[in-house]
């Protein structure tokens, strides 16, 4: 059996610039409205919240956006991150296809969310910011955040989904070892999560209340801005190093993908693995299939709707044009905690709704399947998260063999499962339970979307 | 500030064969003894446990050993490391001193230690072998070895010291989750265990007792083999991949160490970087100071003895000449469990004795603070074991600073800490305490040490 292979690229190989996949838009993002006056807001609108810099990129149309010195060189220590070829999974799965994946889980944090957490605080640090607020589901963004913040000696505040924080106190002792300071969401530290609690006192919380609570305590004070770990463009924008690096090490391969996988909660990682990729279709320079893999109970692309709706629980932010469950919706409780949003980003949306990107919805227990087969054959044990990616490629690299072809299929391994291993033990022992979603409450929180005109 | 600095190698950069340092030697190792004869072991004595390959390297005076390629093909996953300047923690902490370290983490396990698992593996199933018993302390080995097990279709079955078992069921499901068998030890499975639990039932076990349940079972069946995850020959061999790579990535930094910190438990990792240093020093080709590191409460270098004693608790293995606080001596509990044996590699001890390794021993709670501060400043959280290298750098650190010299220090972060964060809780909890050792313990160990002619 032929041993996987890596491929590796040079350090001044880390992109110099972003990829900005509006520039290749055949039409412009929907504009972001104010939910009072029904207009679009301006930079000023956002400004109490972010930092000029992200938000002239939120709204950029330029195709490459320069990555600071710093950043690049904060990026240094992990980055470029390496592309693997699977051969020992596609000799476990018996193929033909060509499976490849890049791995993320190579950053300190253990996924790709420091990508944008680096540029993000740099920013702040640039603009003279002292705190940073931000929310986080499994914690992967809220350890990549309060590193980031130890590199450029911010403060950072975590509103950490209350379920996430149960499960998972490992990782709050990691951003607790960082400096950063962590609460369980919904908290009695805010307004929102006040009335949350008084509503339900057993919540267990969800991404849309943890940003809620987080862009609450940024309003309050100047000298706080508010972070964002995907959803975003500025947030996808700053991943996209993922995949322009990909591009060239698939040259290294001497090969080109005919399908690319990613898994899919707000949006980030699945666009720093495709967007470049799909820059180059849009550019009619390259064809690729893309398949958006999100989980089976907070299934927002496939079975949500396609509408203007709050980004939080709290409907505290503005209103952006995107597949959503609705803002109201509480996903169920799941071990994959960076896919329990009720929407999704809207550069990822947009580009559902052209036919540009297949989604597809799986269970947690199909994608742990999937991510022990990997596990078993590649040596790295996949975050729960990722296994949705490693599920799509397996479905993938089946097909293939059912049809006898032999094809090219990359995924991205967005983080390792170090921190995950309470799910692997429930797994293992066979108590990893797929809570669906109530349908009548996603038709409720549909029904109460807020009117655009 | 300058941000710290990667230097990377490429591929074939991995080395293509090990360095024996017995090679070098002024004076050959003292033989191994057989404790009924009295007499020198051969590798008769040795093979119901070893695969013959494995004997062979242990009584090798070759200098250079070829590394078979399907190793080296595993070895790419990972390999080369990266080693890095650490320009934030030399900010941080004020000081002239160039401070470099080689990062282990990076592999599948976390550690160095696939190093030798795989090789020890790979050389398992040549030789037909289905099945192999070990020991793991902290779990590091344990992880590693079933990970290569997963590689090469080997069964695993791992007895875990029990204050790690139950302090890290993690990692036990890490091993579990690859195919591993795993078992508390002392157990009720071998006749060692059950003899110790009759003893003390609550005992909370220790390498030396982990390593006779092993050997015993090991010797049970033709079909299995044992493998220990340090202190042999062969172990500290297949670790020199490290320092050989570190050699060139000093060339790179155009740099050399004036001195280099290992943390020592059995003694491999702490072998696996030092040793090409060493061997160079020992040709008379380039000076370097050596530090070895160990737990204050588990001091075999600085406060055992240099005489021949058992490698297990159980007393079955051979006798081997090292440092050792007496095969009966059980540590105390701690975090950093890799480090937790009453003896030290032979190879090691011998440079011990010899003046060309200075032995210093750290606490728990010193290597603690001296590893936040590097994840501070580094971004990357050290494993319990790495603390204490960590602390031996800082130490080095700080005299370059009083005495106003740059010198150039060079460490082993031999793992990162994403399985240790109870650790780190119980630290910034300040619940983190350091049992000492009982020294009437270690006296009655010591006075019990077996007579060799």
């Amino acid at each position: 059996m032929a041993d996987s292979v890596k491929f590796i690229l040079d350090e001044n190989e880390i992109p110099k610039a972003w990829y900005n996949i509006v520039s290749d838009l055949p039409e412009p993002p929907a504009p972001v409205m104010h939910p009072g006056t029904g207009q679009p807001v301006g930079p000023d609108d956002l400004a109490p919240l972010f930092t000029m810099a992200a938000i002239m990129q939120e709204v950029s149309a330029e195709r490459q956006i320069d990555i600071p010195e710093p950043v690049r060189d904060i990026y240094r220590q992990w980055r470029p991150s390496p592309l693997y070829r699977a051969y020992r999974l596609e000799a476990a799965l018996d193929t033909p296809a060509r499976i490849y994946y890049k791995y993320e889980g190579v950053s300190p944090a253990g996924s790709h969310k420091p990508n944008t957490a680096v540029a993000q605080a740099f920013y702040c640090r640039e603009e003279g910011i002292k705190r940073i607020s931000t929310e986080t589901g499994a914690g992967q963004w809220g350890s990549s955040l309060a590193l980031a913040g130890s590199f450029f000696g911010l403060e950072i505040e975590v509103f950490m989904v209350r379920v996430s924080y149960d499960q998972k106190p490992y990782r709050r002792a990691f951003m607790e070892t960082f400096g950063a300071t962590c609460h369980p969401s919904p908290s009695n530290l805010t307004e929102v999560g006040k009335k949350i609690l008084a509503d339900n006192p057993d919540s267990t919380g969800s991404l849309g209340i943890a940003i809620s609570e987080a862009v609450e305590v940024a309003a309050q004070r100047d000298d706080t801005k508010y972070s964002l770990g995907s959803v975003l463009n500025h947030v996808l924008l700053h991943q996209t190093v993922v995949g322009q690096e990909a591009i060239r090490q698939m040259e290294l391969a001497d090969d080109y993908p005919d399908v690319i996988v990613g898994c899919t909660g707000g949006g980030s990682n699945f666009a720093g693995l495709t967007f470049p990729f799909i820059g180059r279709k849009l550019r009619a320079e390259q064809d690729v299939r893309v398949v958006a893999v999100e989980p089976a109970n907070c299934p927002s692309l496939t079975k949500g709707k396609y509408a203007y709706d709050f980004g939080d629980t709290g409907q505290m932010t503005p209103l952006v044009k995107m597949h959503t469950l609705g803002s109201s919706f509480v996903p169920p409780s799941s071990h994959a905690g960076g896919l329990r949003y009720h929407g999704m980003a809207p550069l990822v949306s947009q580009l559902v709704d052209l036919g540009q990107v297949e989604p597809t919805a799986y269970s947690q227990t199909e994608c742990f399947d999937a991510g022990v087969t990997f596990a078993k054959a590649e040596g790295i044990l996949p975050a729960p998260e990722a296994n949705h990616a490693v599920k799509g490629a397996l479905v993938e690299a089946m097909r293939c063999k059912e049809e006898g072809e032999s094809r090219a299929i990359l995924f991205n391994l967005c983080g390792h499962g170090y921190f995950d291993m309470q799910a692997y033990m429930d797994y293992s022992s066979g108590k990893l339970a797929d809570h669906p979603y109530d349908e009548s409450e996603v038709a409720m929180a549909l029904a109460g979307l807020p009117s655009v005109a």
